[in-house]
């Protein structure tokens, strides 16, 4: 059952993410370049996760509002659309907490302890005193991120998909603890309205009986098997997971850019920057001298190729590397050319909004406001159910 | 370190009850009673904790809003005055949720699992399934109940000591951290404030320097061992327990008073229900013919005799009892008049506040407003050091 009060008729999408500061290209092509192709089609939520960002960083929050504030710039700059999209802060719409700490008292201990990431994270991470509440409770704060907005889906990377798992299964026990309110679809036949009404005389064992509660209506037709169109609204409907295209994106070293490699080419760095950057990057190792032929099919910056060349540079590079007709050093410049080319617009947005910072609180502000009224219509429906004041 | 800012000279307290529905004699003296005692010497607030509620009685929560609405009626009864307590519930100032999430982060899990009542009540209430992260997690809401009002003493039974020392190591973890803004104490001598401009001076390997930022003198203060007055203002000042007297309060089977032995009587049984109770209330067992002698020391109506009747009429009883003087339907007579005596103006403050209930929602609503503006006052200092937004 989804919101019987959508405020438009695009099926509503959130995501998050974590506030790392200035977003590299890997975070881009994993999730804002999808986000931002989703927005006119969607009703879409975008936050800024900051309470996930302390799970793992708690000892450490120096650069936590600079990182922000990046992260923000750097959503703009990608071309998220304030006009179409909520953009807001997690920590701004504080019903994010309150359905959190409601959901702890639902959920079993093993189904966190389960979570794949968990472990693997502590292990990851060893170096960060991982063993606290929080850390293992943080999947249950991300079902609150989510369900709090009912997204009819959540678009994240293959390595999220466990994580929207347990929200469905989150979602799936609260609504049997907490049943919303009986309903008769109105697309029930009025056959079927004839025979339930029918079967609630019997249970009432009153032949003369007219009216019926709903509660007494709902039992008849429960018990009378065939009858459809009856049911009870559930309160957090189960988001599907929208599994968004993530292409290999490696860093200068080869391995996949990630902030703690150092091996990133961020939205922000000029020009300059990003061909010095690209320039140093690894390439077919087997490729030694300018006359060797090279196999762009194990080369890192053929794999950017992929993503940021067209078809036709793309079959100029294969050509000319695996004839050795380009050396590796002129690949990496019609490369640095694709991506500078990629990120002029989204510079120039960044430029804007950075000399304009004000407009970029007063989106937030906006957002927030956004955010907080459709989290707020939720947790009003969550306190009703669960029988709260 | 407390408040820099109280909104009243009169130390703080705070403490609250869980909604379990119409209180009875053993809330009452275990909490109420002092409650209301110690409501003019201390600026306090007291609030019924729905959440925490949950937290065991998640699978059934039909009656909480009638619980919350009963104990809320109790506390006026009792003698909680609106006009110099702060009475709210918890779930209407969403700060709870928040820090409880904040406090999740930097919590080690070995805190939560060695709490005492922990394994404890997971053994008494076998019946249900505590096996949650919410049950887990429950003294750490506690402590964001607590220290969201920095109350400088928290009044409690004895059953609730190791929670308020959860509650302090909480704060210290928290504050070391997120250390709040430097100070330099007014108390601080002027042979002080020159030393440790010296020492800036020295630090600074400047000779003419006379300007020095907050942490250049706080550097300094530090290194010069001796200096007092300086330090980092403590953003979660620890509280103390307030350690509230606890008499030994046996019901009707003897037992100690609980609901859930259904030995109970309530503030607000009317007086032939008390007297019909008390008529029933088990004796020492010895005394089996009006003509044995009875022990009082061992009879759970010479307990309650010790809580509400007169010297005079404890003095009357013992010696009637002890010479056979007396039999137990008077002895509970006497106690019968005193208990009934102590509840007649509270049951007449219940009558009142029953049938203007509109005055309660109103106490309800500024109590919300007045205990929100304290914790969000605590919440903008606890971000402010976090680095949150």
């Amino acid at each position: 059952m989804t919101d019987s009060t959508p405020s438009t008729s695009r099926p509503r999408i959130l995501s998050g993410m974590r506030p790392t500061g200035k977003l590299h290209l890997g975070n881009y092509m994993g999730a804002l370049y999808n986000w931002v192709k989703l927005q006119h089609e969607y009703e879409c939520y975008f936050f800024i996760a900051d309470y996930h960002a302390l799970t793992t960083d708690y000892a450490n929050t120096a650069n936590l509002r600079e990182n922000i504030r990046e992260v923000m710039l750097d959503f703009l700059a990608a071309g998220l659309d304030p006009a179409v999209s909520t953009l807001f802060i997690q920590s701004d719409v504080k019903a994010h907490f309150e359905l959190n700490s409601l959901f702890s008292m639902i959920t079993p201990l093993s189904w966190l302890e389960r979570v794949p990431t968990y472990k693997d994270q502590q292990e990851q991470l060893k170096e960060k005193d991982l063993a606290t509440y929080g850390f293992l409770g943080y999947p249950l704060l991300q079902s609150a991120d989510i369900l709090l907005y009912k997204p009819r889906y959540v678009p994240v990377g293959a390595d999220q998909v466990a994580h929207v798992e347990l929200t469905r299964e989150v979602a799936r026990r609260f609504n049997q603890f907490f049943p919303g309110d009986f309903y008769l679809s109105p697309g029930a036949a009025p056959w079927e309205m004839g025979a339930i009404q029918e079967k609630a005389r019997k249970l009432a064992d009153d032949k003369t009986k007219s009216t019926f509660s709903a509660h007494e209506l709902y039992e008849a037709a429960h018990q009378t098997r065939k009858i459809t169109g009856f049911g009870r609204h559930e309160v957090l409907p189960e988001p599907d997971v929208f599994l968004t295209p993530s292409p290999k994106l490696p860093g200068t070293d080869g391995r996949k850019m990630s902030k703690s490699y150092r091996n990133t080419i961020l939205l922000s760095d000029p020009e300059t920057e990003v061909r010095a950057k690209l320039k140093t990057m690894v390439t077919d190792p087997a490729r030694i001298r300018r006359e060797d032929r090279g196999n762009p099919d194990v080369c890192p910056v053929f794999d950017l190729h992929r993503v940021f060349s067209t078809e036709q540079t793309q079959q100029n590079a294969r050509v000319g590397c695996t004839t050795a007709g380009i050396g590796c050093i002129e690949c990496k410049n019609w490369l640095a050319d694709a991506v500078v080319e990629h990120l002029a617009p989204i510079q120039e947005r960044r430029r804007y909004y950075e000399s304009n910072f004000v407009e970029v609180e007063e989106i937030l502000a906006q957002g927030a406001v956004r955010a907080a009224t459709r989290a707020n219509q939720t947790m009003q429906e969550v306190r009703d159910a669960v029988g709260l004041r």
